[in-house]
């Protein structure tokens, strides 16, 4: 019998075939296409919300005046330091007139903001102690302003040529060095980057031509050269993300870029994003947007970021007073994590690249406490319970772990779905007194005693078996 | 008729008698002479035993450079920021040699200590802010270095023409600005003064010159000008004080300076006098010309002296671990009160006129616990008991302080000459329950709850009536 | 019936006519077309071959450390401050040596040559007084170099963020404010360019990109903004000129742009145009590319450029020995006039804005013998007599000039057409007696004396009427 | 027959005899007292007399921001960039107000004088090319600013500590570099020395402390460790000879010194002592004390100080037309030496160690003129005749000099006591024309040929045996 097979067609159905699969293969790879409602899909690496706290950087040439007024007089943006030259050239407040008065007492006004990149020089700089520091801090992460709104890169970009450190002041690839020694920690790594630039010419005349030109091929240079685990948006409100080509940024992110599978992005991708988009929503010293953040409740992956200060760039300016005390960010800590948040705390080193020590100290304060209580923290989702009377709840498994960050003399109550079958105190051998009840559980007095290793600053229970 | 008195003679008793009367009412004036013997029958000052506690700063050229090696390779002094310009160019060991690298790597070799001066700025000193540090810290005293051992002074001297704040740098004087603020705040004000200067080419030919017509005369100008309650030399170990003058100035100070009074002096002024002269002896990181101080007893007022971290002006090399914790700063305290001491704690401002956050922070932790412990530290003496098993003791008047550097779960117990008539634990309302029996009180177990407001760090009792 | 015209056809040729009119009404406007053919028919501006004299200007961030090696030892092009940079980091041979030791002895191996754009700061830079020197020395044009080899322009170019006069150092628009000053006083302004940038990124990994988006917007908007009658490439040779676009910007600029009719465009355009494009040729130090360019005759507008001595850019290491003389300055000048071309003289203003006062003595010099013997050099043409035994000669008209550039005590002869009607010498009413015989015209012993007011350096022989 | 010498007589006559004799010989040493009458005997060195031309150098911490208003607003003195400290703190009329403006520009209000001490670096100095220079401009000697009225000093003196050029700054003895380059091309060098400090505290609150302590060790320091040739004092108004020791520091430079058969001094001694004492009376920009010092005679030997502008210190405000012509400048010596006197011309090298190549220039064609007519000017007297018409008079011997300062076509004229036995114009060979009648000497046309080798400015006829 005769095959009546055209070999043409035959031909053609193998290049369908071939087509097809290599086709589906590709869809495979190319999971997401550059648009919100299919970049939304995403499903964040698990890795960021088991990681709960991370160091934030803030270093660059703002470090050298590092200064911006503080107290009560000013709203929480006027003590950004690393606001510094916008608010010397742009703003007619009062908060512009204490930058003013403060430069050019200080320096004289021939001097300009850019005059200070060669006095950037990082000289003391050592990434290996700094990785030590944020590891013993019991941070799983780390982000680094790569490039602030100034501009002013902190690795070679071409893009940002003679504006970056290579080229002026340190001379040395600062976010290489410690991208490589954090990741020898064992930490993640991510990059702060912001869209906009102030005053770069491009920017201002055209920001297509910008975004096209400069910003995208620096940010993708970014992500390929150092393979970081967040990439941290910010300067986004002047534009829609679709001027900042985002949607496209994060289809080669999560499709293409070596860091697709690991990769975690915040919110902050153009004007309309914030808490709408991203892998996880950012607050900042608990405000989005003007909106008091701390009354939101959010279904989704979050991040608190804020300074130890006032301020996110090393502010010489703030006193003790100005800093929060290790106690307040203990409780910061456990009250972004009881609510399904981590907290992105923020530290700023000294032009000379030394940390300063106050910042090392609340850091150690903080690892010294996760090091005993960490179990309640990493790796856990916000528990049903409802924080209340300086009580918080935190949930992992079976187990509930409550948070007492005040000594508790009185008994404490609180609803269960059934009793623990065992209550501990973290870090203690201590035996703790309960009993349950009408699903209501109650820990009897629990004398808590200083000489007990709770590490301070707050008491964990561990109650197991509860759900 | 016949005379009976020799005209002569007449004459001469009539001068003997004017001379004789002249003679006591100098007497009456100069209580002192320029000799030890005399020098050393004058009591001290009450208020410097009642004080306990002092600022010690150490602030200069060297706050520029601001660097020392740190680590355990390197012996007490060699961690000395303010011997900067010594070891850059006479010390040949490795000590030296450490200094010379990092200096040469940040500078360059063409740049010498002196070029340092213009950048000493202290462009936010604040020193009404520093005061409040101070008296919140619970410090009764303050201790400048007017100058140190590179002869810069902090004050507008004559004698330091071109090499002092007013000069060159600051413009300004910034031991006067101080003083004003300290003594302000109801504090004690004192100077550092080094007799001698490293490089002073008139002390390096002719140290009597230098004596007569360059420190002496600063010395007397800083005295009057300022009207310090201390007068802290240092540099001494050269010469014996015959060769400084010192008696003759400690005359005129003891005996006509606007200070005598109230003035307040250590013990170096000379290679023969540190523990043998002066109002009280001083001890420096508990070490006595190369001598372990710890184990000496001394039966004069004394004071120890040393910084926050291994350095008396500020290091930018020093991180966290290179601090003494709050803890281990109030558990010294402690340490030098009971054995009837002074704690002179320094700290080292930064070349732009901030203190470190870091000593801001340990001040006000020290201030806080005396806040609710001062009454036991404040105006009291060594008691009777000798400290052991981390419990130490002082008293005043009839009551005993006890001191508990760790919480303490067991009974404690120690021999008493009769059973007090109240125990109480400072800060807290807490029943104590004490027995006193066979010369033997003692305390139950204390239970110290967290809660307790006892300023953590260490708790004291008071037992009343003991004495 | 009759069928008239298809009205299909009808409009189609309305659409042909309309557009065959507009094409010949560009064809009017756009006279050149972007290749050589085409741009290489374009008649030089007059003014230019009548101008004889510019003044070149480099200045920039190189007149900071303003050093480069002096001496026999060294070749012309290793003697140029103004490389400085690259000599650093891209010359092994002796001469980066040198530029090495000097540059480490002096700020340190930590410093690198962008550290030093905070101190160009041009605080004493008048662009009137400037003017007025230029003015003075009878140059009638003034080229300056807008952006050298290291891409830091004198304007505030908006490709060159961060790296430029406005935006680091002088805070100041430098080629605008000169531009003004210049154009006041009646002289033409021109801006040297180069192309090329050493160390630009974009340009080392993209000259295409490089091209489109930073070095031609740069150059359109140098010319928009400034309006100069020269444009002056330089740094062309490491590509062709239809690489840099070269024939497309002149096809603009003769076109187009505002300046279409006066501005003149010299040879350096690309790899291959030295010598054979653009509105007049180049020399440097009487080189065309490593020959040696006296030995050249130019039939085409040609100009000269070099320094007062040895380097472009400022160089403190020269001195008097290194710099020409006046004399040697006005013979150069009568030297190249006389073979039909320009000189372009470089002057290198320090870093504080202030023109050497050698170099303002030598322009005086020279414009004191123009002010006198300006007619003999000014809007002439070399004259068909070839310069010998020190005379050399231009002409204007019917005369012809005859120059004496060291005093002539015996007579001197030379061929002419016919018999001057007049010999005159310029600046002077002395009678000058000569004869002519046989084609020749011999002049007498000129017996030149001192109180003539020739201007020094070179006498002018007038003789009118010769052609 | 027994001798009846009292043996007491016979050793008191010995000890006479021996007293006699060492006074005799302290008599032969010690020439001089220490009182003018005495000082006032001693003859000048020949030297000086012969020497006629000096180079002077005012180079300092003055040199860093070298800045002085310009132009006939303001009077002579106002001009000098040395007093730039003092015209900036303690001038309240409109020079100051012209410097403050400038400085408060420039460098800021909280930049003070003694700020600038470590820009003063020097870095290019090269002691060998300045002697060069010096000897090449026919100088026979060099006076260098050892110390001004700030009281830096250019070399390591110990009453200057921190305040020199090796502590701070160069790193460099400035002054002894100086000398034994100077020395080594066979010039005398000297030593300008300011008695009074403007700001020394010490001088201003006692002045005799200041001159015992401070002042006169300095200058015999100076004296001892160099072996200057000249001192040369400044600043002397404010207090007579006597308060600053001036006669007894004569005596011992006269009697005692190192330098005693050499050394020569000026007269600026005290404030009574300006054209009174002193080895040799100086002028300043022809002003003696506010006096027209052209119009005065001395009889005693002297010399005119000033700059090639209107500063000592280096200017950079100074352009080409506030620098005097190197014809005004050798005009200028012709009429000092003509008079009898000396000059001694200003240079002021920059901060970088660079002396300005105008001043080079201008030395250099003085050097060029004096290597012709040299002859002319040194070791000469002023002669009897009078200067007039532009024409001067040297005389040596039996010869006349006669300079001609302009081009003289006409024949001049005037009295001799006899005729020349030949008259010859120095640096040629051209026979001179002259005619002696009735005690009138007439020197015919000179005719004079710019090709003679007269080295331009100024021609001088020789006249032999005219005495």
């Amino acid at each position: 019998m005769k095959r009546t097979t055209n070999p043409g067609i035959r031909s053609t159905l193998i290049i369908f075939i071939v087509l097809a699969i290599s086709h589906l293969k590709a869809t495979a790879q190319q999971k997401y296409s550059a648009d919100w409602k299919s970049l939304d899909t995403r499903p964040i690496p698990a890795w960021f919300n088991d990681a709960k706290f991370g160091i934030f950087i803030h270093w660059g040439v703002y470090s050298v005046p590092a200064w911006a007024p503080v107290g009560k007089d000013y709203a929480t943006y006027a003590k950004y330091s690393e606001w510094y030259w916008n608010r010397l050239v742009t703003d007619s407040s009062k908060v512009g007139k204490a930058f003013r008065q403060y430069h050019n007492n200080a320096y004289g006004p021939n001097t300009k903001y850019q005059d200070f990149a060669p006095q950037f020089k990082a000289e003391l700089f050592d990434p290996q102690q700094w990785a030590e520091i944020f590891k013993n801090s019991g941070a799983r992460y780390v982000v680094l302003t790569s490039k602030h709104h100034d501009g002013f890169s902190l690795w070679p970009s071409d893009q940002s040529w003679n504006w970056n450190s290579v080229d002026v002041g340190p001379h040395r690839d600062l976010a290489g060095d410690l991208t490589t020694a954090v990741k020898e920690k064992g930490l993640h790594m991510g990059f702060y980057f912001s869209l906009y630039e102030w005053f770069n010419p491009l920017y201002k005349s055209d920001v297509n031509k910008y975004v096209d030109e400069h910003m995208m091929p620096q940010l993708k240079d970014l992500v390929t050269r150092y393979k970081p685990d967040i990439v941290w948006p910010d300067g986004e409100w002047e534009h829609p993300s679709a001027t900042w080509k985002s949607p496209e940024f994060l289809a080669w992110l999560y499709n293409e870029s070596p860091v697709k599978n690991s990769v975690v992005v915040n919110d902050r991708w153009g004007k309309e994003t914030r808490g709408k988009h991203g892998d996880y929503y950012t607050t900042e010293y608990d405000i989005v947007h003007n909106e008091d953040a701390t009354k939101k409740k959010f279904d989704h992956p979050w991040e608190e970021c804020r300074g130890i200060g006032g301020s996110f760039g090393f502010n010489r300016n703030e006193n003790l007073g100005d800093y929060e005390t290790s106690d307040a960010l203990i409780h910061m800590l456990i009250q972004k994590v009881s609510r399904g948040g981590n907290l992105l705390l923020d530290i700023g080193p000294a032009a000379d690249g030394t940390i300063p020590v106050i910042m090392q100290q609340r850091l150690a304060d903080i690892g010294a406490w996760l090091n005993i209580n960490g179990e309640a923290i990493f790796s856990t989702t916000a528990a049903s319970l409802t924080a209340s009377n300086g009580i918080s709840y935190t949930q992992k498994g079976k187990d509930l772990y409550v948070f007492l960050t005040a000594a508790q003399a009185q008994a404490i109550k609180f609803d269960l779905p059934k009793s623990p079958s065992r209550v501990s105190l973290l870090g203690s051998n201590k035996k703790i007194s309960y009993s349950y009840k009408g699903g209501k559980c109650t820990i009897e007095g629990l004398n808590l005693h200083p000489s007990l290793p709770s590490g301070g600053y707050a008491w964990v229970l561990k109650l197991e078996g509860v759900y």
